[in-house]
């Protein structure tokens, strides 16, 4: 089959890489229908995490079950199936609390970028659709596997609710995504912090209230002007650098919260978040905690998070993906395999 | 009139200041009945915060309503009242959010180890009790002033509901009241980390369910062992130095809360929370924001939180009573005036 694997810096080649089998009797092998290319990929991509040999790269997919192991018994072959980034059997004490990114028997994938994948932990993992769905939908569907639940994941552990104000910081597609989910979570203010003209359209289409353009202090004391001066309630922190996180920290009011999704690259000042009563949570998304509602809300076209691709390759076409990515050409690749 | 004033370590004085007056139309003067020593006073009693020269100390108090000035209309003299560690004006935009601690017109005392004490916005700061309370209820109404609604404020910072199971670090005062606090939000499981005997005696009277002597790894392990092998949805960090925050670390599992209510003497590791995805929430209580409940659970005798005290001396013995806090003669000592 064929598969991305990443050599090192700005390096990522369709490659020809064995096919997947069944390793263990709870895998299954899913046919891919779509990946894509994610901010967290661009880390090792740019150097600023370590490639120490060639990878097999990419976590999202979607596709269709090809084979599933003997104790396999929620998913069968010819289902079109959604997983998260994160495998997890969804029956261990941490899944049972919702916590299934931390899953005590869980883990990664072998390189998400290909025509197949196997997935173990395939019965707490893959989630069928009610249905084969319309081309239309692949886009969406293809976002619950990690940016809309990250996005999803921001807002919760943001503890966000009706009358709320929220910011976000980062305007990639997880960033997006938490704007849409401030707004379906009932958010009466969602101000995009963005400079973006194409991503501050998607971010008024998905629910966003005000578009903030200034970064810093300026676009702290923007965010203070619409907030009675005291800044958001929540503040979603989507990116991850040190600049991101202090933007997050320089908008939140004393007593409020930052939910944090975006892989950490710096410090927070925890002695001031003490003094002003602000709160920190979030991590990797526990996608499976928030699968079934999210895929409610896309197949009832309630939400249409799939905006956030703007560019869709052939799987054979990755190295292109990442380049558009990467120079900020494109919000979010997807790959058609 | 008669006030505790600090010279330097270890050095506490019963002095004659001046009696207080109103300052600001905001003000009232409140004739103590009886104030109490503080964990967080012995951070400069110890030499771990500065003393640059000589100031009266102490921030809890109750008592009686002597004068008010010509803009206060909530209380008037004569009547009973408790009020904060620190006064708020309960109208500003953080005050309406529930965020007293920070409001933006609040602050501290003059010294609340005295006699008499003004307190700043009177109409924000100060509740009055429903009549004159009988001599028995005076410790647990004192509490209400900081350490009660300090432990509240851990156990609500860190979402504390029914069904969960919750760890204590920390068995001094505060520690004491967020176990009474897990238990009176509905926690299935309280475990209290403590060591000492009496202390484990007043945690297990306060809802305790289980008593965990050890600590570092061997405490976290203990805290795992009762908690289904992955630690506590909630831990409660009553202390505040990087010991104890370490422990709370420890002893949370994947995807839980921290509630932080010491005063920070130590970082927290920000990316193994991330990974972890385990979330702190906390700072100074918003008391006020409690204040209510708290008077109401005390007055019809649902909680009983003065039983932290375990020694009580007149004012004009502040001196013993700092020492018997410091060398942990006392959990904590009661000031009459």
């Amino acid at each position: 089959m064929i598969g991305a694997v990443i050599h090192g810096q700005g390096d990522v080649r369709a490659e020809t890489r064995p096919d997947p089998t069944i390793a263990k009797p709870t895998d299954a092998i899913v046919r891919t229908v779509a990946a894509c290319v994610c901010g967290s990929d661009l880390w090792r991509y740019r150097s600023l995490a370590p490639v120490p040999e060639p990878k097999p790269i990419g976590h999202e997919y979607i596709g269709i079950v090809a084979e599933v192991g003997d104790a396999v018994t929620r998913v069968e072959p010819g289902q079109f199936v959604i997983g998260g980034f994160l495998h997890s059997d969804n029956t261990c004490a941490l899944c049972r609390k919702g916590a299934q990114a931390n899953c005590l028997h869980g883990g990664g994938y072998d390189g998400c970028q290909a025509e197949a994948i196997r997935v173990p932990n395939a019965d707490g993992t893959l989630v069928a659709t009610p249905g084969v769905p319309d081309d239309a939908l692949i886009p969406s569907l293809l976002t619950l596997s990690d940016v809309m639940a990250t996005g999803w994941h921001a807002a919760i552990s943001a503890g966000v609710g009706p009358g709320q104000s929220v910011a976000v910081v980062g305007d990639g597609a997880v960033g997006l995504c938490a704007t849409l989910a401030a707004a379906q979570l009932g958010a009466d203010q969602v101000i995009a912090m963005s400079r973006h003209e194409t991503r501050q359209q998607v971010a008024s289409e998905f629910g966003a209230t005000a578009i903030v353009p200034e970064r810093g202090e300026e676009g702290a004391k923007r965010v203070r002007a619409l907030t009675d001066g005291v800044g958001a309630d929540a503040v979603l922190e989507c990116v991850g650098t040190d600049g991101a996180r202090q933007q997050a920290v320089a908008c939140v009011r004393a007593g409020g919260m930052i939910g944090v999704v975006g892989l950490p690259h710096g410090e927070l000042p925890s002695h001031d978040l003490f003094w002003r009563n602000v709160g920190v949570r979030g991590g990797p998304a526990p996608v499976r905690a928030y699968l079934e509602d999210l895929l409610n809300r896309v197949w009832t076209s309630r939400i249409e998070p799939g905006k956030v691709f703007d560019l869709a390759l052939p799987l054979s076409e990755v190295a292109e993906a990442y380049r558009a990515m990467d120079e900020r050409r494109a919000i979010k690749a997807l790959l058609r395999a």
